[in-house]
This record gives structure tokens, sequence and C-alpha cells, in this order.
């Protein structure tokens, strides 16, 4: 047999959340109609606002359409620290925020800039899956921490602090420590305690604690969120975030990298983030004004993202009281982002693992959901909670009718 | 002295061209009236095309905001299938197209899935900058061919030969060749003889052929451009291209990726592209929308690229003119892209090197060029050929002031 052409490195590159995509198209191509709730894209179902849309086409004609500031243009980079101090008291400066092609690229950049072969990053599961290929793709390798499913998918601050406390005594360098909050595909909002103590241990072992905050508007009645830029003066940190969800922008592709601190960690971090941004030219010059301008208005602003985030949390509502009904179901109730993560009993269906399940659920009931097992957490299934009212009732019924349908 | 926290492959990762911008801008600052030559950005000087624009306007009002299909919205992948296939003779399946956010994403996403440590690519100097960055981000290495200053800068066939050839008896796995045409420092188009030899060393040796075309429609008058695609037949090769130059289009971030063939090696990586694809979810979404129907807009595109080709060359040519009369300089002539590469004869002049002969241009002139260095070339200059002809010749007589300031 021949060697494959490509690099080793490169086998750990793919989707899980996309991994069904050819197979539903193939169902749409025979006339079938599917449902997709497997893509965290709040504009399939909410057009973006049009005061958006509006600041993009003003753009647009103005000429804004030329190459821009690798870094991002000063409007964003200035409405992005205007939103950080009005929101969460964090000051910055110009140097400090790294405008990306979503929070995708940035990813990319920073574990380009961390990995060497055999360096390592403590990520915890269930996690987005981008985490480990990003990490893979420059030789590094992860440590896997945990997201509690029993305390309402808490971080599991005594397995991660033996994690890291553990690690010392071995050659691995662990180069960032990284959390999600709001979660995907859990829907968690950390509690404000778990946090101080993950910025504790970050900051006792001198790690960098990277904090994946894009769905920090996305948050339901009373769970209140923190930032990790908050609580973590002091400790060398990096919050990603972007226009996506709170700006309902997805196909923007506008992403930012947040890194407020000047210890030395920090500095040598963005400068070399900005020659990352330097090499790929820049992120798409009308998509960045219109999201200035977007962040600018916050009176337009905190009406339509206040619409939706009470629409998500309706729909999660309802679908949860339908899980609820599913006895071969438990489900931890989200309190932001748009996830639902229900564990499934596989035990009680025919199913060997939760691939064959979401597989089975797509062909069967034309229901496209993402496999647990793709953020980590197998005999899991990801719901994205989106799609309207009445379309989400149907589905879970769907859903409960197909698990009866395959009981042991 | 504490070790960096930074990765070693990313002291590779910075950009020549963009490296006198915060300079540039403190000159700015202070008031200084600086002309930028650096930055190869038609749509700094000439408006992206109006029907463009309004392309892009009807993407967002019709609401063209959501993540679209990873390797490119089948709108956009059809039009550079019928590109490829009324230009060039070219016949593509959909599988065979990526698309990607601009050229620097599609080298990214090529390295990663092809360079393990210890891998090798061919490149030829003087080299697009971000070349041997995006090689060296993977853990690569590269093997320098060359184009021949003293043959219009065509590429040195024996030398590429001799340097494939040599290259099988050691370990190295050489995993593409990647030539640029038109070329870019240089401004070279390719002759069809040159490519054709390109292709049997690359078909001889089973190595993956690269060709960047990202200025192919940017040729004055004669030249005569032929695409790889066309020769290349049977033979595993890739091509680069995108909407940046010929749309006039820099700031939207499209470029895109074809793999005509479909032998093992070609199959494999455009596979695997598309997982790279998936992983970062979409390139700007009414971006392509806009693309794919000006592409599909042959009468308009036609009569405003050419308004716009016949412009470049009228500026090339009146600032050869004036380059000619410097005598410290000696300068092929381009025929195509919008770049200008004159040699300096660093021995007459009081610098050190081009380095030092860029920055103090800058500095003194307030004129932005790319030292020749960047591109793998000392003792040489780039000047990118876009600003008014008035501007140009101003430009030009200043650098010749210079030299004449500056001779030993």
């Amino acid at each position: 047999m021949k060697t494959s052409v490509l690099s080793e490195s490169s086998a750990y590159v793919f989707s899980a959340i996309r991994e069904e995509d050819d197979f539903a198209e193939g169902l749409r191509r025979q006339g079938k109609q599917v449902i997709k709730l497997s893509s965290g894209d709040p504009a399939l179902y909410y057009p973006t606002p049009k005061y958006i849309i509006d600041a993009y086409v003003e753009a647009l004609v103005s000429g804004r359409t030329s190459y821009s500031r690798s870094q991002g243009v000063l409007e964003l980079v200035n409405a992005v620290i205007e939103r950080y101090r009005s929101r969460y008291g964090i000051s910055m400066k110009e140097q400090d925020v790294v405008v990306t092609s979503g929070v995708a690229e940035a990813l990319t950049f920073l574990n380009s800039a961390l990995m060497n072969e055999g360096d390592t990053a403590v990520i915890l599961k269930p996690y987005y899956t981008q985490y480990p290929v990003a990490i893979r793709m420059f030789g590094g390798s992860f440590l896997l921490g945990r997201y509690d499913e029993s305390n309402d998918w808490s971080i599991d601050l005594d397995a991660l602090a033996k994690l890291v406390r553990g690690r010392k005594a071995t050659s691995r360098r662990i180069k960032y420590m990284l959390i999600t909050n709001p979660n995907n595909p859990t829907g968690t909002v950390l509690p404000k305690q778990a946090l101080k103590e993950v910025v504790e241990i970050a900051n006792e072992h001198r790690i960098l604690l990277v904090s994946d905050e894009i769905y920090d508007e996305i948050v339901f009645g009373g769970a209140g969120f923190t930032s990790v830029g908050e609580l973590a003066k002091g400790t060398p940190h990096l919050i990603l975030n972007g226009a996506s969800k709170a700006f309902d922008a997805t196909g923007f592709r506008i992403g930012y990298a947040l890194i407020p601190e000047d210890d030395r960690v920090s500095d040598e971090l963005k400068r070399k983030l900005a020659d990352y941004c330097r090499v790929r030219l820049s992120s798409n010059t009308p998509a960045q004004y219109a999201i200035a301008s977007a962040m600018n208005n916050r009176t337009e602003h905190q009406q339509t993202v206040g619409q939706m985030v009470k629409t998500i949390e309706g729909i999660v509502e309802s679908a949860m009281k339908l899980l609820e009904e599913n006895e071969r179901f438990s489900t931890v109730r989200p309190r932001g982002a748009f996830y639902i993560f229900p564990r499934i009993d596989m035990r009680s269906l025919d199913f060997k693992n939760d691939r064959e399940f979401v597989h089975a659920l797509l062909k069967e009931k034309f229901i496209q959901t993402t496999r647990g097992s793709g953020f980590g957490a197998p005999n899991h299934f990801r719901i994205v909670a989106l799609a309207p009212r009445s379309v989400m009732s149907g589905c879970i019924e769907k859903i409960n009718d197909f698990c009866k349908e395959h009981s042991k």
C-alpha cells in the first residue's frame, strides 16, 4: 500500500459538527425535508438585525473594500475596547485587541504561536470540536479536564488542580488552559466562584488562561455571566469572542482575541498574534466596519439581542419539557448559549453508540443533530435550540418516538 | 533569561510587506503624507466596480448572512467552474473547488494538510513572503529554486530539475513544488514553454505542482498568460486564485484552491482541504455571493478589469522610464501583476542592505516600499505600481533623488 500524501497531524482535522452535512444534503436532493439542529447559527432563523445590515451596506457603498489594518480596523478595535469597558469594567489598549476571521482563526493563530511538538494544553470535556483539532494541527497534545455533569456541568475543580499539579513533574509544558463560558455544547454558565478558582489555579501555576466567551450575551434570566477578564487582573489571560452570536452575524466571520494584561507572556503573545494577522493581510473589511457600528449602537443592540435571547430561552424551555418526558435521556438544563446536550441511556436502545444514534435519527426522522463523542462526551448528543418553538417541539416529539422505536 | 512562551515555528511568522506599517503610521500621526507603494491592493486606488458592490448589497439585504457551505456556496463554486471552463477550457466538478478566506488561508490549509516535520517543498526565489512562513508554521522546510533575473525572471529550469533530482537520494520528502504566475514581486508572466517543462519535472518526479495564479487577469498587452491547468492534464496539481486582484475586491477575502485531477494524491488532498474548511465553518457568506454574481457577469467584468489593466500598464510604463534613468538600478520590465522589482547597485550607495535602503526611503521621502530580502532577493526592492501616474512619477523622481543623495 502506498503511503498517504497527507501529513500525520491532518488526520485529526475534521468537524464532527459538519460530518453529516453531505449525507443530509443527499437526503434533501431526494426531496426529504431535513431539519438541521446541528448548526449553532442564529442567523439561519433570526435575520441579522436591519441596523447591522444597513451599516454593512454603508461600509460597502462608501468604499470600504480594500485590505485593512491586519489586527482589525481601529473603528472596530475601539468599539471592542468600549464594549469591554462598559460591560465588564475592563480597560484595554489598541494593541490588546486582535480581530480575526471568526474565533476559529484566533484558535489557529493561538496554537501555532504557542505549541511546540510535545507541548500540551488543558481543555475540558465536553469541548468545542475545534479545540483538539487546532492543538493537534501544530503538533501539540492536550490534557483533558472535565465539566461535571452531576454538578450542572460546572468545572470539576479538584480534577483540574490535580491535572495541572501532576503535570509539573513531567517534561511536557502546559502552554494554556482553556475554558468555555457559556459552554458549547452544554449551555452551562459558570458560577463566579468556580471561575475565581480557575483563575487561582492558572495563577498559581503561571499558565495562560484562555476563555472562549463567544456566547457571553446569550444568557437566560438570572444566570449571571462573569467574564474571566473581570477576575484575572494580574494573571496572563486571553479572551475569545466575536460578533457571530451576540450580533447574530455568523456569516460575517468577525471574531477577536483580547489580551488585557502587560506581563511578559501577554506581551509576547499579543505581538506575535499581530504578526499572524499581518501574514494573512486582513479580515473582511466591510464586515469589520459593520460590526464596529453595531457595537457602538447600544440601544438597537440591546433591543435586538434581548428579543432574540428571550425567544431562545422559550424554545429551550419547551424543548426541555418534552425531553424530560423521555426516560432514555437525562438532561442538564442549559443556562445560556443555545444548545441542549442530553445524555442517552444507550443500553436501553438498539444502537452501539451515539454516532449510530445520530446517524439513524437523521436517516429515519430527517433531523440532523451532533454526536456527543464529537465533543469528547460519548453517549450524548447535541441539539441546537434555535428553530421556532413549534418546529422544535415537533422534532423532540419525533426524537422521543424514535427512541421508543429503537428500545431494546 | 526566561525562555519565551512562543513556539519555535512562530519565529518565522512575520510579514516583510507589512513590517514598516507601524513606522509609517507613526509618521502619519506626525502629519507626514506617506505614500504607500507597499500594498498590492488595487481597491486602494480603483473603487471596487459598482456592479460588484450592488451584488454584495443584494446578498446582504436578501439575508445571506448565516454560515454557509464550508467549501464555498455552490453559486460561487459553479461560477468558478464556469470561469475556468470558458477561460481555460478546464473542466471541474463541485468537489474540485475549495473556497477560502483569501489565498492566504488556502496556503495555510495546504501546508497543514501536507507537511510533516522534516518534509520539504520547492519554492522559487524571489517568492511571495507568505510561502516560507506557511511552510515553517507546520514544521516543514523548503528548497529554493530560482527565477533567473538575467532571463526576464523566467524559471531557471536546469536548477529546478537538479534540485528535485538531487533531493531524491535524501530522506526528505518533497510534498509540492510552487510557482507564481504572473509573479509577485517580479511581474513576470511565464512563457508557455517554461510551464510545460515545469509540468514535466513535476510529472517525472510525481510531485504535486502548485501554481499561484492570483494575477491571471492582470497581464499586459501580448504577454499571453497560460494556466498550469491547461498543461497539467494527468499531473496532480493545485491552482490558487481568488477575487482580490481580478475583481478588485481585496477586502472581501475570497480566494479558492482548485484540484482538477482525480488521481489518488488529488483526491486525498481535496477531501482533506474540505475538512479544513469545515473546521473553520465558512468564509464570509455575502462576499461569496457577491463574487459569484460578479463572475457570472462577464460583460461588466471584462469592461472594468480591461480598463484597470490598461491603466496599470500605463503606470508601469511611465514608472519604468523614470527608473531606467537611475543608473543605480537595473529593472526587468514587468509583463503582468502590478509590481516593479528593481535591483539596487548597493555598493554605489551608502546603505548596508535593502532593509536600510527601504527604511531610509520611508523616513526621508515618506515613500513606503518593501525590501527585496523579504522575498528572498536581497539588493532589490518592490514598488507597487497602482498609484495614479502623476503620483507614481513623483515618487520615482524622489526615489532617484534619494539615490543621488546617498551615493558614495
